[in-house]
């Protein structure tokens, strides 16, 4: 690779880090659902995503704390924005979820997920969920399957 | 209910049914998370539970099909009914979701869990989400833990 | 096998039933693992297999009972048969196994596998596996990938 | 921590490195179905634990590869040493495994198993399994049950 191209990959659409920015961004402003809940993209990188949402009372059930479905839903945007930071459309296969610690009103939980492998169509990676103080909430493991050459975003 | 049916306490409280449909309507009561999503409580049994859930516009992801996350509130909330039904609090230990395929802004999603195995304090449920159509959308195998004997609804 | 059942060939290679069965006894022949554990089918039948085998003293961990690893291996073949019983050369993506109860030695383990769903490539099987005495041992769900068009076995 | 303290714990049975290594290989000493499948603890650790395996011919399926049961063993038996690394009886209550690329006679596996997480009795662990050039075959996630305070070996 000569210079000439590696200026232009600091700058243009086919520098990795860049192509994962535009389509975190270009995902949550078309994501009514993530929107919804006052998800924020925090930071985005290829294959890695960290997103953060706090906990609200129409997220407690009925034993008055967070809803597994809420903490879930955070940690399955977290492995969406992160399986689509390529840029080639990508849907979740699977995920599991193990819950570790209660989630209550007002923490603020922090979901960073991490590509552990990609062979062929199919992606694995995994989520860790922390509240504010760090205390891990909960851990997802996603199984990702790319579809065929779509682009998430035009860029 | 009348004088009638509370002088047939020997069937009343002690009825294994009939603490299940008192567990759903106590649980759903106090339940925001899944009054809020506009879940309703359809069927309720020792071990069983059936919800439904209506897909919203504020449900969609950026590729306007149900976000995950909310497929599987709707399952984990079913669980949680299901194996709370007994009137032994219990919560989520794990889940693990498959999704089959999309649901769509109006589709009406049933979600139906039941036990597989109960021993000790650890229970294994099983939840099959479908549309109106029958249609299979996603399945949920879910690890409960029972907490120390304490009721979840007062009888 | 005698000459009326080779004539009614219309019912014959292309039968269901008869494929699974062929599938089974060709998949079996060739599979040094499964046989070297002991392992026998059982049944065989379109997307489902019964296979059993019997805790020997060599499948037992530091605490004297059945490594979780031999369950899973049979319930592993289970699935392996049952998602290639039409055929077509399908291999384990995913499997998630619930321990229920402890195998001992001397135990006949009998583990069943059925299809929920088949949905393009990826399908997902259920397997339960049980002793002798019918008690649930563990449960494995997985999710198959079928392989670009190729048979299992020549029919 | 001073300089007596210190002799004391490299040689004494409350130093936790010394207690996984006693424990490992205690655990080895009495583990028929490991020692019979050619494992060896190559490192044990507090909440670690490294086991290899190498593919015999008895482990192949009938698509003439390491049957996923095999491979699931090995990690599967990483993830116990790991476990009960602090010497208090745990078992293995889930497992879920992603098989990400075959293995094929010869290989020489390589599984490594961590602690994520303990809380209460439940523990959560990831074991990754390489095969002799690093290239990644399996994922392992494993949720552990702590038996009342039990040793595994005497110290």
């Amino acid at each position: 690779m000569d210079d000439t191209t590696r200026l232009n990959d600091t700058i243009g659409p086919q520098d990795p880090q860049t192509i994962a920015e535009r389509v975190g961004a270009g995902m949550f402003a078309e994501d009514a659902a993530s929107q919804g809940l006052g998800m924020s993209v925090d930071a985005m990188a290829p294959g890695y995503a960290r997103l953060s949402m706090s906990v609200r009372p129409d997220m407690l059930n009925g034993f008055k704390i967070c809803h597994g479905g809420f903490i879930t839903t955070l940690a399955d945007s977290a492995f969406a924005f992160a399986c689509n930071s390529a840029n080639r459309l990508t849907v979740a296969a699977a995920i599991a979820v193990d819950f570790i610690a209660p989630a209550h009103e007002g923490d603020r939980l922090i979901a960073e997920a991490k590509e552990l492998t990609q062979a062929g169509r199919s992606g694995i990676y995994d989520v860790k969920v922390v509240n504010q103080r760090g205390e891990t909430i909960a851990l997802l493991r996603g199984r990702s399957h790319r579809l065929k050459d779509q682009p998430v975003v035009p860029l």
